[in-house]
């Protein structure tokens, strides 16, 4: 098995993301971290090559040098894929550029600051015929592929409810403005985008409930607040939602829930039963059901759904988390990049979904009207 | 300590409330049932009342009889209360009747059918100087009481985030119409009113979040959904809440969340931390922080705020339940019938809240508007 | 249905386990209490009987007059039977008279101060032709007879592994001679017995695990432990069990398991899978298996076995607690003292089995042997 | 922050534990895999190599060919350490060849067969002065270290109970010769040692309850069963522990407890409270106390000792698992390596504790004698 090389835009020393990204390219052997641009202060950009052992003339000064100096590259040495993990508004142009270079992409959601630019982006993608993947994590965990599974098989029957949550609570207090870095961007409408809280977890939640149930939000009506004074985005949506078929869901999305860590929750019911899942416990799925005792699948467990368990890396009961759900995003898309083809991974579609989310609720949370569309019908 | 006597209106055989209702009364030795008309049905009203050991003569064939009937004996003899567990449609006029003949009353939820008919009951008590007590059983449990003293206390800080679930699945199926005496009146908007869910259930959820916040809803945004087809009224309510001060809150409430058994949640979140609550598991009260670990409160354990270890009979790890918090506002109840004042019970005004929220509810659903007040200033 | 009349012996105010008794016996409205001796304290006796709202002429000032007294009543008034809820050394006297005077029993563990007596107690309840009955209150959770079910269905297949321990932390400091009246008899071998933790939570422990797999233990081995300095009886029990046919268990009690509150759990793995219950949750049983997900069977839920459902009260997810369990052993014991036999309860072939265990533990903890023997073979 | 080279004698294609040690070397991107002797069947040993991405010439035929060959390559291209992921007879063989040859040797557990061979691999580590690490994985947690280091500052008090459990299910069945190839090995007596279920998880237990504690077991009494007929090997293990200054413990591991996957949890009760951590959910640690609610002490949350949050890749709520504590073990091994120094990981000291444990539970388990001696003066 040949390991893909990788490039990197964003991650400098003190990032969050970038560094999840590295673990999780690195876990199952399937990708070499070849060459970066990891951030524009020169100091840092130099010192992240160096504590990650590439060879200096490989960290650039900037992204576009980045893709220059690579293109420059002999086919066998140059990174094969771009892996953007910027602020969002650096989304769109660095995607962009990259596809148009040849480059497959692995980018940081949200896709980008508007609906407009991801279907730039989408354009792009389609006229290089690059990849382009979406880092639209928790997708990435077995148990969510085991409901996914369960629910397309009709285990629930006919979907009549989905309650989708994230609860964060590290934006309680105003700390925007006190150099936390993390902090500082989320909240700042000319990097993070129109939407806050929004754009940066509650476009998790409403993936992972579409992506799930197999249903389009048709309808979205939306409250959307900012609690901390001073703060230049929302930090909590509240949504109501329609969903093709008639199914009702509830979507919270909060970072000032106080005392929350990562509470991504997903509840489905149908005409036969219901099923839950909490990140916080990702290996756990519970199934309930209207005529028999509830049942708790597990990763690793017994009788998943086929491809289910090629997911998990260690026996039942050896707790696998956060990173390698993100290395199941990292594989499926090496395998696509080889040439592979094979498992699924969130990218185009996904991410126009969200951002159309984005707008609606953002147009519906200003308006008097309580109920917004999504366009339920198209098929990008 | 002299007992109470009480009398009962509904609870025939095969009926729950009234079972429950009967054992709360009995359970701390506050209450004897002295007298009833617990059917109209006469067989089955002789054999209630053979079953529970009371005289011949204070079974009466209709609740005009008892409350004729019980206002002949002398004063040491007959009921002090009434207990009022029949449907909904009954509860105005019987509570009404009940006061107006010298009764305290203790009735089941919703208060009754209307705004307007819950106004007539306030005025009735008034207008007796009679007690006027209202199921609203969950805010019987120790747990409910510790989160109202902290939030009291301001340990959350100023309120922020509201999130209240009360889930159950018993009408999953078209069980309306095969003869399922619960599910039969609740579905028939001549004996449940104008909600089903809403007014069941719904009202559980939303008097516990007020309950607990101390904080009035000024306004809600809705969702009324029948899933089950040839339901006549909802069976499913999403809704979304604004506080006074500013917090929002989310309402799910559902009797079609298939597997779910009788799940009613309550998160709150303020500025320094937040509480969370589950009914099916009462005695546990989680409080987290965002500066140190999060708590587990326990019914019986230390550190409780004053007052809650009185609703406790045992030790802290033997577990109470819902016949206990139910008992709780009966012990109440007596406390005030005897003239000793003291502890809290739901009434008129919890009452005229649901009966508001009810009418707010149907009426924003039914509209294009996001919002629809919930006169957030009355005081009665 | 006629209720029954009950004499109680011990439990006046302030004492814990004659309370517990009296709203078990009150719940299901097949006890009156009629008569009492609750405490050799006058005034303590009296204020109790008050409370309870006795006849004053049937607040008797010893248990003897209590006998005498009550055998001088009516048939039709007297009271029918007795409950027995002193500290432990009197037990058996009690029992015994109370037997032979013509009442039914209904007796606090454990059983007595020996084997000895117990045995007395035996003769005495088979001599009279009268009922004894023993509160192993958990035996009375409905999950608990559920669990008893399926080992005996045998969906278990062979039992391999036993694992039960009961860990409270009440008795971590040294409160014995502090004037706590719980602590003060429990610790005195005069009143307690042989055993401390032993006698007090370790029979439970004992009895749980023999009942729910119906198989007896043959031998034990025991680490007897007191880590209070100045205690005079163990608060600390570790065993090892063998039982009849090979299966291997573990039997943990404490009183010293710092913060824990009342950890009653039992555990049982046989061939095909295995079971889990945990007092302080006690409406769930989980079942695990080998080849399937684990199912977490629910109080009043689905596919429960025969007869179970009819402990419950109320319907599934309004949860039932220790009161709840102590009332079904009342109810039971009802059934029988009315001639309609029926459900089980725990009785003397329970105390035995316990008293034996006390004796064998005592004995090999003091010895240099590893195994003592535990007579499987009775069957009393 | 230059990698290191890491070689494995082990691990060849459908091995468990091989491939977690190459994800676990990789997550931080310390540690190049370089060389491998994966397996003496040449076709596994070749294409494991391939499938890693080694250069041909360092996939070797032998563990002997490894050693030889990398000893012959210039210092700076050669393995610095060998993993040795063999069955347990290899372990001391190979570790005390791979030591003389000057290679540092991370080994899986058990040390050996014996604590001959134990002191055998001691003495060649002192002798050669190269560092010997032990896969003890589960004190990789930093939730263990959380643990450790609040038991240490005496927040529980002196200690007096300590539970340890070990509980899997999949050695239920007789498959030991059914052609599993981790059953296979793990019930020969040649390839396993002494111990069947002791050596493979209950000296994990044990290490466990020594580690967190930081105090040693004085004496053992043991039932050890093999409840599969026909396997060679005991597949369930009961102990009772004394531990220095009096602490009792109770250690339970087993194979055959059906249904568990990898259930290994501790608890350790002192004067004043008392703390819970299950290796199921490992980013939790509940502690409780005598006179305050229990916190729950988190991964990533606030309020940690020194030095744990070190050990965390991501923010609270982003769940890590078995492969990065096992990740941990290899950075401190790293640092070690490196001659940073820093960091704790197990060792010599915790081989032979564990190993003397394995002889005094065997030999208990063959006597009538209750207790069997640890050396608990020991300080290698």
């Amino acid at each position: 098995m040949t390991r893909l090389r990788l490039a990197m835009v964003g991650g400098g020393e003190g990032a969050f993301i970038g560094a999840v990204h590295r673990m999780a390219a690195a876990l199952d052997g399937d990708w070499d971290l070849v060459a970066g641009a990891f951030s524009t202060d020169t100091g840092r950009n130099t010192r992240t090559g160096t504590q990650l052992g590439l060879a200096p003339a490989r960290v650039y000064a900037s992204f576009e040098a980045m893709i220059a100096g690579e293109r420059a590259l002999p086919a066998d040495i140059r990174a094969q894929a771009v892996a953007v993990v910027t602020p969002n508004h650096l989304h769109a142009p660095m995607a962009i550029a990259a596809l148009d270079a040849g480059f497959d992409v692995l980018c940081e959601k949200p896709m980008a600051m508007s609906v407009a630019e991801s279907e730039a982006i989408a354009a792009a993608a389609k006229a290089s015929g690059r990849h382009f993947a979406l880092a639209f994590t928790y997708s990435g965990y077995p148990m969510i592929d085991e409901a996914r599974a369960r629910v397309a098989r009709g285990d629930l029957g006919a979907i009549r409810l989905v309650q989708v949550e994230y609860l964060q609570g590290w934006l309680s207090l105003p700390i925007d403005g006190d150099g936390n870095r993390q902090a500082e961007w989320r909240t700042d409408p000319a990097r993070a985008g129109l939407g806050g809280c929004l754009g940066d977890i509650g476009t998790h939640a409403f993936h992972l409930a579409e992506h799930v149930c197999a249903l389009r939000v048709e309808a979205v009506s939306a409250d959307l607040t900012t609690h901390v004074p001073g703060r230049r985005l929302d930090d909590d949506v509240s949504a109501m939602l329609r969903f093709e078929g008639g199914a009702r869901g509830m979507l919270k999305a909060s970072q000032v829930a106080a005392g929350e860590e990562n509470a991504l929750t997903l509840r489905i019911y149908g005409e036969r039963g219901g099923l839950e899942w909490a990140q916080m416990e990702p290996n756990t799925l519970v199934m309930r059901w209207l005529d028999r005792p509830a049942e708790i699948v597990r990763t690793g467990g017994p009788a998943l759904q086929p491809g289910v368990a090629a997911l998990t890396r260690t026996p039942s009961g050896h707790p696998e988390g956060y990173i390698e759900a993100f290395a199941n995003l990292y594989r499926a898309f090496a395998a696509t990049v080889r040439g592979e083809g094979g498992r699924w991974f969130p990218g185009v579609v996904d991410g126009l979904r969200t951002m159309r989310f984005i707008e609606a609720v953002i147009a519906n949370a200003a308006s008097d009207r309580k109920w917004s569309p999504l366009y339920p019908g198209e098929t990008e």
